[in-house]
């Protein structure tokens, strides 16, 4: 009996150019739709909940396209709202080696940034409901998202849906004083926090240790004081942290904690060489609310959501196209990558 | 000797589904670039004159791809600014047989809508020019963009730099009432108009006879009157009127009048079979002004700027990449296609 | 308030060369999900009809990806059955000019195939449906599929469910004489047939005048000969019968004609150039019952079913993929093409 | 029983830019190999004749991918030498509508151009042969293929092996003058002669009435006139004149004359819709020699001959992939293009 | 002067998402043709020697192209039979990191597994024949190719044809006990097998020590074992096991094993990173047998072979499409990968 | 205030098998443009340079494309000639994992090769230049290129313009003993020049230590000993050498060593996975170029040369797309490939 689960925020439209061609030598994008709220509904739906992203799209084909992605892969559309002006998009440039991937946003004046927090009946689109979540960068899209959050995550208090946030901090978006401050009013209602060191640093201003991310050092001690530090600030059911070390644009270690106020559960650590890095922490969300929907252990969240956000590397698009089966392959320690026939 | 002529106005990001598809079928987009005056400029550069497009992109590799599919084809880009949100996009939809080609535009907030006047010196950049273009969507962008039209139609005229104008209106972008009023303000300084019969009723309620374009019907004898009521309207040297028999999104009519104040000028007519209809328009002007630049008789310039434009409606995306020999072999007369060893 | 319409056959995976190639040359196939009743849901759903496919596809990612493709487009697919052995497949090889198009069958052993009739709960998929849909493929894939469709139409009759069926005669599946008895024990239950001269001819027998397809002639009186014959023998509520010219490949007259038992309605003839030819007459289906669906009169039904077929032609794959308003604009007469911005 | 047909010449590498973009707009090229006397051995292949074809290419990759592509279709390349500096290419661009097709030649100091007659060993070549088929493009490459081709040609009456030519007059190869000499040498052994009205005018000085290649009039009588003075001239069995008329890239009338020396026998006139135009005449000569080859009477061997390449416009690349099922069918009238399931 | 060499097997029709797309994710599959003993076929081929592959595949286009994909890397198709309902398919989706890659196999019905084995004539295809090589999937595939493999063997050992044998246990075609009596009867004819620690085990209840596949480790002693055990259980002339050492789907360690039933001859070990990895095993088979064909001393055999299917990791598809002295250039030592001018 | 900076020598159109694919396999090739001397203006243009490039290209679409594809990308084609008779093209086939790159070379005949000493006005070209650089390649085109290149440093040399030269030793153009011969001769004129291990010793026989490059092993002093015998034999203000380590075709170390007569300096290592090999070397001349330019310190210089060759093997293309703030930041120490938002 799958769940409802909402989720809210930007789908945008992604062009990327194809082969690792650099923006300025592309005669073609290839074409896919993401954004971090709307890549944790396909990780869900992925896994068989029923997954229901809401968001806010122009009625016209570019918006019907993103439509169409999020219904191609199972996600249900019934609470998107047509309107407004167009479709965030952003460009998308895959690294390699030593030269790191780009984004270029061009997600100003989108639908969604440009709603209205009447565009959404939280009553009707909770109802129901398990589970709710976003993540910082739909407040930070303006502050009529910023209500609609608060309008959501209240609805989900009163109705008793579970809400979790990915803290996403986009520093093109606002600053860390905004963000400190809109993100602490809504975290009052939010069950669950996802983040990484950045994320905590930026919008709360709690900090760990030493470790220098672009050197790809990591601190474990660090990241479990910060996470400490995240649970008692807003009294956190649990506390996930992402734990990234990059070595360059095809190579990343990868693996995460997760801490319920009481223990630490740390991942294994995967190696991994890259095929596509975006939407790997919204595939971790995406694993780690499925689990945490069906009652698993805090190490086996754990291991699920890290898994699962391990695959994502290895998928072209935003979207983490793995079923529950391959997942728990993963997880259970086959990552041997031998031929299934 | 090259001629220095300078256009002005917007460039776009044009995103195109290949081979026909729909918008909600495409996983990719072709990518080129184009806009109503850049395409004239190209058309200048593929016939030996020393073209200047003058606009703003943005500072990014969005913007560099756009300077740089100009400076590909010979278009100078040394008065091109740097600035800005965004460069202006239009998605296009190609059609087929009775299915019209859609295009979707996304050009609100592009750094050209939203320059200064002062971003652009027009005493420098016209210095030393023969001729000066723009069309009716530039002062259409914005009032910022009409004052920058004015600027340099005023400074043109005291260089003595001719001045021509593509009417273009654009219903999406302004009404007929702001359309009438900012257009007559510019067509004091303007030399040579072109324009089609929509036009001239949509900004300057100019009517002719009874056709309907919709139905590929045209009454020559009312676009003559069209022509003439343009000429001596804003006492013109010159008026080309561009006509277009829609018979599918595959088969046009194309022929123009070109009206030099005192005789009419009818150019062959050509039956054409579609492989990218946009920059159409455009391709004439091109080769209007290529041609009366370099002192073609009327009846001469006409039938070049027509066989230009008869030949882009067989070229992928806006520019016109023909050869100054290839339209005048059209223009003498053989479209038979035979292969050219 | 959208109307919940069924439709029943085999969906199956499409493998065409692109660019015209043939087969031997090919190095790649585009993949679409195509088939009979499959794309007359996605027609429906297209126009805002609350469409449902019933089939069974493998529990595999080809079967997935089936069900994605389905679910794309709006289809619902809740009532899709997984299991069995493989998914059909269609090789399509495109035409141009005078040499045909090619299909290449293998559908043989596919899980619709070889589907149990009671695989499928009628009772409870035609609830509340206000249509029910199939065409001669069905039941011809075998005897359980006939069964089934059997015990789709006895439940729909129970019901009240309005049934249609597209006669589509395929030499391939079945032998006139099956055909003939299979189908005519179905037709008991239809209210509305489609067919052409061919499947009349083929499945029950019934001739009209000397038209000769392979030669585009067409002979009015002999179909509207074919329509009355079939409407008397199964008492229809309607007969539509498609009117196809073939000049070549690319080149096809299109028109239909339709028979409500009192008076014959004749559609405008189009000349279309084909983009892609398979589906057109799925799309035809898809028109006419949506025109039925909502109390069009019988000349605009036909006209609005010829106008959406018409459209089909220019649209790559076998799913139509047009707006409401797209086909309301072509069956009121704007075939020009024009540009649409 | 397949009868050994030889051929000898230059096959080349094509690159073509896709989707009808020109030269200056390609970033890939679409590859096949492809020269006159290659693509009559495919035809050959194709119907099922054991064709060779003789030829030199470099021994490095490039080469070796111009014997699969032969090998690929069936034609055996046991003759095939290896050697030399380069393959020939030639880039061709496809044309639309009034713009026409483009080739650019590159194919100076190819292994074949620069090979040596003792190359080749025509004893054992021919041995066992019933054909052999060369064009005047060989004897243009230069003084040694023009004396390989002597070789052949004296060989092959000597063995009793039918010889064809078809005169293709390639003026970048070699003057009139030139060829004119050299042809008459090579003519004296010639069996069947193919032309069109250009390449006897500038060969062999031989005219006929006024007819305007470039304006798509064709006059019968020239024609007949023409393949009459060719029969006489040079006492051959027959003489094939194919008559294209060009209306632009896209469309073209094609038919074809076969003179025995005794009647004439004119084909029928197919309307084509060009999708590559490359190869039309070696298709016809491929249908030509099989029609003779397998004794079909004069009127039966043009009519195939025609019909083979009217089908060959519509395939991509150099190569006639057609079936000899699919010639039949064409030449017993069936042009209606539809679909073939 | 080449051996002739003959295998004999299915060829399925390869059908791949491009760059590293799921299933569900793609819109065109990458198309090639292969199987085990047709890959081993093209190896032979592309070393020098007259190779013949014996299958039988359906008379449509579809079985065209699988020949023609043969003839095109010079397999000799001489005795391949027309006939039979369908080619088989399998669909192979490229792994990444720890995402595996999947093969779904939709090979039921198809025209080599429902031949009969009067359809081959040994005593002619296997005239003159050096070696006959088959695998494990060829019995597999039905009762009717399990009595034809063994026609075979039994007509090559009259011959004198040496038999090789490459186990390849395939679960989904046969159950280990049907496989073990089956096999068991083939390998009495049988010379050189070649297999893995799996095949062994699962075809002959062979065993050796604790290895884990799925953890990449490999213990070279019990390698020997099984190597051993084969070569006593059957009086082989040799064995050869290969080692794969699993560590991702892009990351594998490739070396093996021949045993002469003396000595033991390790090859050296190579750190792949992975392009393509179906077809590793038979460009080891193709090596093999080319290199004791040819003879080669058996650790230059073991070299020679594991260098060739190295090579083959780097490719794409199921051919090895490398030349005999690429091969041998790495055998002897320069796996730097600097460029080749 | 960019410097005007003049390179001279080859450009050749590039033709390229898509995704690892082989060139038997290819059925399309990628197209770009790309010359030792060509890359490093490209590289000097993306740095803010005014970059010009001398070459001859033949006046057809395929030249054209070639300036194109310059100036698309920055580089001033004022001073490139039209004439001869065609572009070099070189065949390139990426390697994967242990197999090699191929290039195949069809330069022969081409217009630079071909050209004339007086096609070149070095006065006229090198006016206002600072900086003048040049390859082995260019003088090992033939006795004429020889003869410009040595009247081009000549001149540089009269108008103070410093010339820098990278070896580049290509054993398909010239012989170790004409290259030393000629090389001596053009050194005179040389203050800066770039190469490696074997270049030294192939073209002056001045020979390191006992690295085999083969091997990947590199022998530190060695290279150190060669850029000191360079510096003292032609009395070189600066010598750099590049040190690669091949470990496989996807593998690779860089580094570089600078000596400028005093002290050594050695650049930070690079552990590099390639994306495309070809242009790797000139990526670092042209990075050295621009830093000596401007003023950078020998360190910083090495490190920046450095940087910008190891983000040139993550690009596709002969061409180092990057800027100059790329460069700066690895430079800098920044390798982590994180994405830049």
């Amino acid at each position: 009996m799958p769940n409802k689960i909402v989720t809210f925020g930007e789908i945008m439209l992604r062009l990327t150019p194809p082969n690792y061609l650099r923006f300025v030598q592309a005669d073609s994008f290839d074409v896919t739709y993401g954004g971090g709220e709307a890549n944790v509904a396909v990780s869900l739906a992925n896994y068989g909940e029923d997954a229901y992203f809401v968001t806010k799209v122009p009625d016209n084909p570019i918006g019907q396209s993103a439509i169409n992605h999020l219904r191609r892969y199972g996600v249900h559309t019934d609470y998107v709202v047509k309107g407004g002006e167009r479709l965030g998009i952003y460009f998308n440039e895959i690294g390699a080696s030593q030269r790191p991937s780009l984004v270029v946003y061009d997600r100003s004046h989108s639908a969604i940034a440009e709603s209205s927090p009447s565009d959404f009946n939280w009553e009707k689109i909770l109802a129901g409901a398990k589970w709710f979540h976003f993540t910082g960068i739909t407040p930070a899209l303006g502050d009529n998202t910023a209500q609609a959050c608060l309008d959501a995550v209240k609805t989900a208090k009163n109705l008793g849906v579970t809400v979790s946030c990915d803290l996403n901090y986009r520093k093109k978006l606002w600053s860390t004083e905004k963000a400190g401050k809109v993100m602490t009013g809504l975290m009052e209602y939010v069950d669950v926090a996802i983040g990484n060191e950045e994320d905590a640093e930026k919008v709360f201003n709690i900090k760990a240790g030493t470790s220098d991310v672009t050197k790809g050092e990591l601190s474990e001690e660090g990241y479990k004081d910060v996470a400490r530090q995240l649970q008692e600030k807003f009294s956190l059911k649990g506390v996930a942290i992402t734990l990234r070390e990059s070595f360059s644009a095809f190579d990343n270690g990868w693996s995460a904690l997760y801490y319920d106020g009481k223990e630490y559960y740390k991942s294994r650590r995967y190696q991994i060489h890259i095929v596509d890095r975006v939407g790997g922490g919204d595939s971790f969300g995406g694993g780690l609310i499925y689990a945490l929907c069906n009652g698993y252990a805090p190490q086996d969240a754990v291991e699920f959501a890290v898994a699962a956000s391990c695959l994502k590397h290895s998928i072209v698009g935003d979207f983490n196209h793995v079923t529950l089966k391959e997942v728990q392959t993963l997880a259970k320690g086959d990552a041997s990558g031998r031929v299934q026939r």
